[in-house]
């Protein structure tokens, strides 16, 4: 506690970074006032802005800073399909893969009853109110294929299989460039199981 | 870059952290905006106070919120002694094992012409002028044993040796809880050399 009570205070405030412990905040901190000052006060205004203009998509829960995000207000896409990923950097990933064109809903998280995630702030009811509401015809679970995800996609697919839709899981199998000596026995087993003839 | 502009921006201003890619900066800007909308404001406030408070110690170059530091303010001190480190955090580090009750002298970092780090940004001038000006008898080089800190021990004692102060480095050797087997040649070589008649 030698450092002032300014510094102290900021190396307090870096630990609330997910994966920031005391010497990364530390580091931080200490690069931040004496190397990049410019760079602190661009992350200072970047968070303050940030937080002042980012907010949901009413309709598919991704940030927006607008009451419809650009692909919810898009003509372009196809409203007959809607694909539900975790978070806005699934989001992205697809989105930069270009090999969809449908629409998305955004659960911002996984059902994690240890972080008190449950169906309510995934926005479960705002998602199965969607598809009450439009002319979905087919809901695709892309969630990752974590443990979590996993759940989230069996909890989500209990749920839809009561409506009137068809609902699709992403392929599993081996990945581009994967070598079969380094995959793991569940890949492989998905692998052999879904199969194609050729 | 399907997430708002106001995102991207926060994204773009955490990468420069430092250690924090892009992928890193994205799960940031997500927990942030998502889960722990306080801690964002908690952060940005944080940083501005801090840039608007923190200057550097008039005499030891630390960082201080006033002309003088705790340190070099307090009566209790040896103003015998001068201890120069690189960063606030050694000089941390050595205030909490409380052996040591002279003065500090904080380079703000180690000579590294790659990053355009020599001696006018470490405050050699101002180190030179304090030992011309006080009653230091000791100066303690105490930079790390990393190649850079050695080089920039090397540096300051080359200049200091005109002086007439006695400079003396920390002891080298084994750690605490050190094991042998697992040691490296240097430090090992180090203990044989400096090893104490008991």
């Amino acid at each position: 506690m030698s450092d002032p009570r300014s510094v102290e205070a900021l190396k307090a405030a870096l630990q609330r970074l997910p994966g920031i412990g005391p010497k990364s905040a530390q580091r931080m901190a200490f690069h931040l006032l004496e190397r990049d000052r410019d760079g602190a006060r661009q992350i200072s205004d970047a968070i303050s802005n940030a937080l002042a203009k980012v907010t949901h998509c009413i309709r598919c829960n991704n940030f927006s800073e607008l009451e419809l995000c650009s692909i919810c207000a898009s003509r372009s896409r196809d409203p007959n399909q809607l694909c539900v990923v975790e978070t806005p950097a699934d989001h992205e990933a697809i989105e930069q893969a270009a090999v969809y064109r449908g629409m998305y809903f955004v659960l911002m998280g996984h059902l994690s009853p240890l972080d008190d995630i449950g169906p309510e702030s995934l926005g479960v009811r705002q998602l199965l109110a969607l598809i009450e509401r439009e002319t979905i015809q087919e809901v695709i679970l892309a969630t990752n294929l974590t443990v979590e995800g996993q759940a989230t996609a069996d909890f989500l697919l209990d749920l839809l299989q009561r409506k009137e839709v068809t609902v699709t899981r992403l392929a599993r199998g081996l990945p581009m460039g994967g070598e079969l000596e380094y995959m793991d026995p569940g890949t492989l087993n998905q692998a052999f199981q879904d199969r194609r003839s050729v």
